[in-house]
C-alpha cells in the first residue's frame, strides 16, 4: 500500500537525554513540515504530562500517535504506521526493524534520516487507543494523494493588430503564480519547487503517486522544410495547447525544449513561440531558465577537465606515485572509494584491500591510457563562438608540452543534454552519465566517465536539472520546459520525463503536445526511432507544420493530421487553433498502430540504409573507410544494438542544403560514424556539419537592452 | 510621499467594448494581487449594478474606489489616487496625464501595464463618497512598508562528538522554509523569489523601502597567513553570526561569497563553513547556487565571442558591407539602434541618419580596428582546466587562418564578477558592464563592451544576478551569498548589494559580518581601499581569525578584536562563539574612525608603493618596463584615479610563497599592470599568478555521489 500511494515513512529519533521541551519542540517542527503525514511517538510515560499530550494533538490530515512498548504490539503497531506512512519516533531496537521495512518502500524522495536513541514505550494500550484516529487521517492524506482533478483557470487574450513585437505581447499580460497554476493542475505543494515567481522545477516522485493513473493523449507535433529562422512548429505547439485548455475546455499541455543562448544572441532570437502563442514570460523562458544548460555545461567541462588532467598526471608519474595518490593514506588507512571499486569490478579485480594489488593490477588500475589522438569528448558553451571550432589546448609552460587538438561544441550538442533528454529518472541518468565513452585506450578498450571516477559528481551537477520546469502560455495553460538538444547535431527532442510526468497530469482524456525539431526528417524520424524507443510511449497524433508531403513513412502508425487545417494562433491565440484542435481531438479518439522504422537487432548499416531509403528517399549509402572501420569497432565493442541518430542538414531531405523539394536518385555519403553510449546511440556523420554555430556580423544582441529602473527587456523577440 | 514609501502606482485598462463580466473579472484579479494596492475604477454609470458594486467592495488592506469625470475634479482625484498608490482604471485622456507622472514615480518596480480604453466617467459626488476609505487603506499599507522588527526563530542544534562530516551535519538539520526566514526578518513577500525550498533571492526594490533605516553594525572578519585549504574565516563569520542571532538574540546577518565550482570539484572541496558553523543545505550552497557564476560565465563568453566574431568581420568585409550589415534596412527603414547610436556619441557623431554618415564617419563607426595582440579580455569557465591555460584558437578553415593564442581564466576572475561585487545597482551595474574595456584599437584606443554592442546583452544576462541569495546558518540566522571574486586575483569581497541590504535588515542595533578573503594583506586591504571606498560603508569593527600581528596598519580605523577569544562554533556551533560575540558586539558600540590608506588622487606609482610599503612590509617596488609603459597609457586615457587591486600570492605578505611570518628586506617587483575599467580598478601583477587552477591526481569528485533514490549527496565536505 505505502509503496503504491507513496506515503512518507520516516523515522524522527531524539537523543536519549532530550528534554520535554525538546520533545515538544520536534514535534512542532513536524507539524509544520508538509511531508510529514502523521507521528508516532513512542516516549517513557514520565513525558506524558499534559503539556505534551496538547501539543501532540493531531493537526488537520496528520496525526500524533504517542504508543509503547515493544513487545510484539508495539512492533505491530509499528508495522501498521509504517505502512500508513506515519512518522514513527521509537527505540532503537523497534528502529533497525523499521529500517529494513524503510528500505523496501523507496517512495519517500523528500524525507529526512535522523537516527533515534529512546528510553522505554507506554503500554499498548495507550496505542490502542488512539488507532482509529490515525488511521483516519491517514486515510484523508491518502485521498488527497490520488489524482486531482484540474481547475485551471485561463488568461483572456485581447489580441491588438497589428501585432505588437513578442516580448511586448508577453509583457502585456500577467502570469499566474506558478504555485497557483501548480495547484490548477493538480501537483501537490511538495511537489514544485519555485524558481521565482513564474517558473516552477516538478519532482518525479509526481510519477509514483499517479504510477496507476492512465495516460492522456500524445501528440507530436513535427515539421517539414524549416527556413534558417525556424519559427512555426513551436508556434503550433502553444497555439494548438492555448486552443485545447482555453477554449475546448480540455486538460492539456506543452512539452518544449529549452533554447541555447547561442541562437538567443546570435541570430534566430527567442523560441518561446510567438505573435500571441508563447510562453510567458518570454524572457525567463529564453534567458537563464532554471539554469539546466549551465548544469549540462558544468558537467560536461569537468569531465574534459579530468581527462586532460589524466593524461597528464598519468604520463609524468610513475605507477607507484599515481597509485599513492589515487588511494592515499588518509589518517593511516588506505582506502578505494565506491566509484575507485567499480573500476576494479570492471577490470577484473575483486580484491579491495588496496595494499594487496599486484603491481600488474595496480598499473591497470591508475592507468587510463587514454589515447590523445581518441578522445571523442569536447569541451562545450552556450555561445555561438566559432573560433572555438578547432583549438589548441595545454600551450603553457605548466603542461610541460602535454599540447593537443581540440574543439568546443555548442553546449546543447553534449551528450549529456541527449541523456538528460533520453533518461527515464535520477538512476537511470546517473548509469547513463557513467557509461559515457570519452575516449579510447592505446590498445583501443573504451574509456568512460566512471573510470574516470567523475560519474557520481556528474549525477550530483544534474540532480536538479532532471526536474522539468513548470511555465505556462500566454492563456494560461501548463507548459513543461525540459532539455534542448539540436535535431541535426542530436536528436532533438524535449525530454522523455517532462512528457511523461505531463501525460499523467492531463488525465485520460487529456493532450499532451511535444515537439520534434527541424524537419521531419530528422526531428520525427528520430522521435519515433530514439525517443519513443526510450521512453515505451506511443504518439496518438501526429500534426505536420507546412506543406504535407509523402510522410506517412517513419513506422507508418499514428494519425497524420492533413494540416488543412488553417491555424491563425499568431495572431489570435488559441482562438485562432480552435479548428486544429478539434481535428486533433478527433485523431486522438482513433486508434493508433505504432511500429518502428527498424528492429535494434538490425545491423547498423543496414539501420542506416533503412533511414536514408525510406525517410530521405536516397538510392543507398556510402560508407567512407573510416566510417566503415568504426562500424566494425562499435559492434566489437557490443553497441550494435544501439538505434542510429543521424547528424544531418536539416535544410533538404538530402545531404546536400541547396536540394530543395523531394530530391531523388543521390547516394548519402557517410563521412564518419561515432557514439554517445550514455545516450544510448550511434550517429553517423552526413557530410558536413558543425556543432559550434558562428555569430553573424550584426548579432541580435544589439537590440537587446534592459532598463535599469523598469527592470524591462526589449529586443528579444 | 510615493516616491519615498514606495506605493504601487499603476495603470489597469480594459477595452472599451468590455463587458460587465469582463471587468468583474479584472477586478476579481486585481484583488488577488498582493501588489494591487487599491482600485481606482472609472466607469460608465450604466455598469454600476448592484453585481458590480459587490464585487468592488474594499478587501483587506486594498480599496476599489469607483470614481468617474474628466473635468477638474476627476483629474484632481486621479492624481490623489496615483500619490496614494492606487491603480486606476480610467479613461484614455486622463491615462496620458498620469502616465507622465507614473513616469515620475519609478519606484513600483514589480507593475505592469495594460493600456485602457474607457468610455465616460460617473459623477464626481460617487468618487467623494468613497474617498476616506482609500485613504485609510492606503495608510494601512503605508504601514505595511515600514521596517519590520525581527520574530526569528533559531534552529536548535544537538552537537555530536566526534563532530561528523561536514555534509552530514547539514543534512541531519532540517532548515526553515526560506519564505518563512524572510518573514522572520521583515522582508515582504513581493521582495523575495524563491529558488527551490531553501534559497530565495531578495530584490533591491527594499534598499528604496528602507531607505530611512539606519544601517547596523558592520563587521569584517579577515584572517592572516591562510592555509590552501583555506579553512577558518567563513566558519568564524557562521559561528559569529549563530552566536550573536541564536544565543545573544540579536538582529545577525553573515555576508559571503559564493564559491567557485572549480575548488569544489578539485582539493578545497565545500565552503559553506564546516562542523557546526555552516550554511545549509550545504550542498545548494556549494553547487550551481542561483546560478549567479553561471550568468556570469554566459556574459563574459559571449564578449569574448563578439571580439573574435568582430575582428574576422572586419578583416574580410569592407567598409560598405560592414556598414549594411551593421545597420541594415529593415522594411526600407535603415536605424541606428541605441547602442550605436551610444558609440556614434563617443566618436563625436552626432549625426542620426545612416544615410547621411560621411565615408570617414562610417569607417571609424564600423571598424573597432581592435589589435588581436592587445586584446586583454578572456574566457571563462568554473571548472579547474589548466590546458585551457594557454590555447590557440581559430584554427578551423572557417576562421581562414585568423589564429590568436589567448587563455582561459576561472569564472570567478572575470572582470564581471568583479562589477557584481562591486556594483550598488542596475543601472550601476549596466553603465559599468558597458564601459569594460576588452582591448586596444590599432591605433592605442580602448575597445569597450558597448563598442562591441553588447553591454545590453550583458545586462539582461545579469538581471537576476544582481540579486543577494538569502539562505541561512544551521541555527536558523540569516545569510546573503553573493558574488565571488578571489582575493589573489581579484579583489577577494562578496558584494556591496548584500551588505548594504543586510545593514538595513537587521536595524540600528544589529549586525552584519562579512568576510574578505584570505589574509588580512590582500582580502582585507581590499575591502578597505576597494570595497568600501566603492560603497560608502564603513566597518565598526574587524575581527582576525588566527594568530595576531601587527595589523593596524590599512588605514587605521575600526576597531580590531584582538582574538584572545576562544571560539568553538566548528565544534559546537554559536554556542561555542559567544564570548567572541560579546566581543564584537563591545567592540561595536565604541567610535571608529576610519580611513584610506591613500587618496585616489594619489599617482599610480604611489598608490602601489604605500600598499607595498604599509601593508607588505617591503622597502620598495620595482617596476617592469612594461608595467611603467602601462601605467603612463593609463594616465594617457584618464584612469589615474582608480584604486589598485594588487593580484598577488596569499600564502606570504611578500611575493614570494615561500617567506613565511612577517619577511623584511624585500623590494616588490611589479611584473605587469591591467586594468579593470568597469569594475574600477587597476591591479598590477606581482610576481607569476595563475588565473586557472589545476585539477590535482586525486580531485575531490572521486569521493563525490548520488543515491539515486534518497537523493542523497555524498563526499562534499
Amino acid at each position: 500500500m505505502a509503496g503504491k500511494i507513496g506515503l512518507n515513512v520516516t523515522q524522527i529519533c531524539l537523543p536519549r537525554e532530550c528534554t520535554e521541551d525538546e520533545i515538544i519542540e520536534e514535534v512542532l517542527k513536524l507539524n509544520e513540515d508538509p511531508r510529514v503525514h502523521g507521528v508516532y511517538l513512542h516516549l517513557p510515560p514520565a513525558s506524558l504530562t499534559n503539556k505534551c499530550i496538547l501539543y501532540y494533538t493531531p493537526m488537520e490530515g496528520r496525526t500524533v500517535l504517542v504508543v509503547g512498548g515493544e513487545g510484539p504490539l508495539g512492533v505491530a503497531l509499528q508495522c501498521l504506521m509504517q505502512r500508513r506512512g506515519m512518522v514513527v519516533l521509537h527505540s532503537r531496537r523497534s528502529s533497525e526493524v523499521l529500517q529494513k521495512q524503510v528500505c523496501t518502500h523507496r517512495c519517500m524522495r523528500a524525507h529526512t534520516h535522523i537516527h533515534l536513541h529512546m528510553m522505554s514505550g507506554v503500554g499498548p494500550l495507550t496505542a490502542a487507543l488512539r488507532m482509529q484516529n490515525v488511521v483516519q487521517s491517514s486515510s484523508r492524506w491518502a485521498q488527497g494523494q490520488q489524482y486531482r482533478p484540474w481547475t485551471l483557470r485561463s488568461l483572456k487574450l485581447q489580441p491588438l493588430s497589428p501585432v505588437p513585437s513578442d516580448i511586448e505581447i508577453s509583457r502585456a499580460q500577467t502570469p499566474k503564480p506558478v504555485d497557483q497554476l501548480a495547484q490548477e493542475i493538480g501537483l501537490l505543494q511538495e511537489e514544485t519547487e519555485a524558481y521565482g515567481r513564474t517558473k516552477a522545477k516538478v519532482r518525479l516522485s509526481l510519477l509514483d503517486r499517479l504510477r496507476e493513473q492512465p495516460d492522456g493523449k500524445y501528440v507530436l507535433v513535427a515539421g517539414i522544410t524549416p527556413t534558417p529562422l525556424g519559427e512555426g512548429k513551436s508556434t503550433v505547439v502553444i497555439g494548438l495547447v492555448q486552443a485545447l485548455s482555453a477554449h475546448l475546455k480540455l486538460n492539456s499541455f506543452a512539452c518544449l525544449r529549452q533554447p541555447s543562448q547561442g541562437p538567443t544572441f546570435g541570430v534566430k532570437g527567442g523560441a518561446a513561440g510567438g505573435g500571441y502563442a508563447q510562453v510567458i514570460p518570454m524572457e525567463e523562458f529564453n534567458l537563464h531558465l532554471t539554469g539546466d544548460i549551465h548544469a549540462i555545461t558544468a558537467a560536461n567541462n569537468l569531465v574534459a577537465a579530468a581527462i586532460d588532467a589524466r593524461m597528464l598526471h598519468e604520463a609524468t608519474q610513475k605507477d607507484k606515485a599515481l597509485y599513492s595518490r589515487l588511494v592515499p593514506s588518509v589518517n593511516g588507512v588506505r582506502r578505494f572509494s565506491p566509484i575507485q571499486i567499480a573500476r576494479l569490478r570492471r577490470l577484473g579485480i575483486s580484491e579491495i584491500d588496496p595494499s594487496a594489488l599486484m603491481p600488474q593490477e595496480v598499473s591497470s588500475f591508475v592507468r587510463l591510457d587514454l589515447d590523445p589522438a581518441k578522445v571523442t569528448w569536447q569541451r562545450v558553451v552556450d555561445t555561438n563562438d566559432r573560433f572555438l571550432r578547432k583549438i589548441t589546448v595545454g600551450q603553457a609552460s605548466t603542461e610541460k608540452g602535454h599540447v593537443r587538438e581540440t574543439q568546443f561544441d555548442i553546449a546543447v550538442a553534449s551528450e549529456i543534454m541527449a541523456i538528460l533528454a533520453l533518461a527515464d529518472g535520477l538512476g537511470d541518468m546517473k548509469t547513463r552519465l557513467g557509461r559515457m565513452v570519452v575516449g579510447s585506450s592505446r590498445s583501443g578498450q573504451p574509456v568512460t566517465a566512471e573510470d574516470l571516477g567523475v560519474s557520481g559528481a556528474l549525477a550530483v551537477l544534474m540532480k536538479d536539472a532532471i526536474k522539468p520546469t513548470l511555465m505556462q502560455t500566454l492563456e494560461g495553460s501548463p507548459v513543461f520546459v525540459h532539455a534542448g538538444p539540436f535535431a541535426n547535431i542530436a536528436h532533438g527532442n524535449s525530454s522523455v520525463l517532462a512528457d511523461k510526468l505531463a501525460l499523467k497530469l492531463v488525465g485520460e482524456d487529456g493532450f499532451v503536445v511535444t515537439e520534434a525539431g527541424f524537419g521531419a526528417d530528422i526531428g520525427m524520424e528520430k522521435f519515433f526511432n530514439i525517443k519513443c524507443r526510450a521512453s515505451g510511449l506511443r504518439p496518438n497524433v501526429v500534426v505536420l507544420v507546412a506543406t504535407v508531403r509523402a510522410l506517412k513513412m517513419h513506422g507508418g502508425g499514428p494519425n497524420v493530421l492533413l494540416n488543412a487545417v488553417p491555424c491563425h494562433h499568431w495572431a489570435r491565440g488559441g482562438r485562432g487553433s480552435v479548428e486544429l484542435a478539434q481535428a486533433v481531438k478527433q485523431a486522438g479518439s482513433q486508434p493508433s498502430h505504432f511500429q518502428f522504422l527498424y528492429s535494434q537487432e538490425t545491423p547498423i548499416v543496414e539501420k542506416i540504409r533503412m533511414i536514408a531509403q525510406k525517410v530521405y528517399g536516397a538510392d543507398d549509402i556510402e560508407l567512407s573507410p573510416e566510417a566503415q572501420a568504426k562500424i566494425d569497432y562499435y559492434n566489437q565493442q557490443g553497441y550494435g544494438k544501439l538505434p542510429i541518430c543521424m547528424a544531418k542538414t536539416h535544410l533538404s531531405l538530402s545531404h546536400l542544403p541547396e536540394k530543395k523539394g523531394t530530391p531523388t536518385g543521390f547516394t548519402l555519403p557517410i563521412r564518419d560514424i561515432r557514439a554517445s553510449i550514455g545516450a544510448g546511440f550511434i550517429y553517423p556523420l552526413v557530410g558536413t556539419m558543425s556543432t559550434m554555430p558562428g555569430l553573424p556580423t550584426r548579432p541580435c544582441f544589439y537590440d537587446i537592452d534592459l532598463d535599469p529602473v523598469t527592470e524591462e527587456i526589449t529586443g528579444l523577440f
